[in-house]
């Protein structure tokens, strides 16, 4: 690995914010990890950081013991890649999901997401991590 | 941007196959870029490289004008990470895809994707990309 200690900084930020934003699904734990410049690329949120806490507080509302359970993690100067399978509950299939995060300042300025329905038995038994 | 030469060599080589392979959709070319042992996780490929030409040639048949519009790509050591738009005719909302690749010895060698259908006309107008 060749990472520089800004990169381990910002791999760090994400991971901290899996932990303590997304997995609890915290709303108020949100404004400590990202803007309040947040540019959001997801396509079932609202826009910002603001309609990002609403996200949170509907998915938890909907899906109290989910979980975001993180495959593997990358970073490239100021953008980080984490690739994570979402159960919504014990036993679900769940998602594949890849995020990809921009850094700014020391908080999470911009977000780009895919997210893809795990459907077991198709024609790849290593699918999909 | 603090990438090392063996970096920017895996990045580069990523892009070519998106140039020569992905793109084409041309399975005669696809020995060039992965490797013998390559490892699939997208869930709809048959296993390993043999699988990979016979998707390329049933996509190439299926949507001979498919366009793989790549937005952003980044590196990590011997990973790669590709975020692109498919389109498979004018028009096409299609999918936006992330695709992770691992580099070994010089050849794409485990290969994981998320793809999801972009959706016009939801509540983020900076949606997908």
């Amino acid at each position: 690995m060749s990472r520089t200690s800004e990169e381990e900084t910002n791999l760090a930020l994400v991971l901290a914010m899996f932990e303590s934003v997304l997995n609890p699904m915290d709303s108020a734990a949100v404004d400590r990890f990202i803007s309040p410049a947040y540019i959001q690329h997801n396509q079932l949120a609202e826009p910002g950081r603001e309609g990002l806490k609403k996200f949170l507080d509907v998915i938890r509302e909907q899906t109290p013991g989910a979980v975001h359970d993180v495959k593997r993690a990358f970073v490239d100067g100021d953008h980080v890649i984490v690739h994570y399978h979402v159960r919504r509950w014990p036993g679900d299939a769940g998602w594949a999901v890849i995020d990809i995060f921009r850094i700014e300042d020391g908080l999470i300025a911009e977000h780009w997401d895919v997210m893809q329905d795990v459907v077991p038995g198709g024609p790849n038994p290593l699918a999909p991590f």
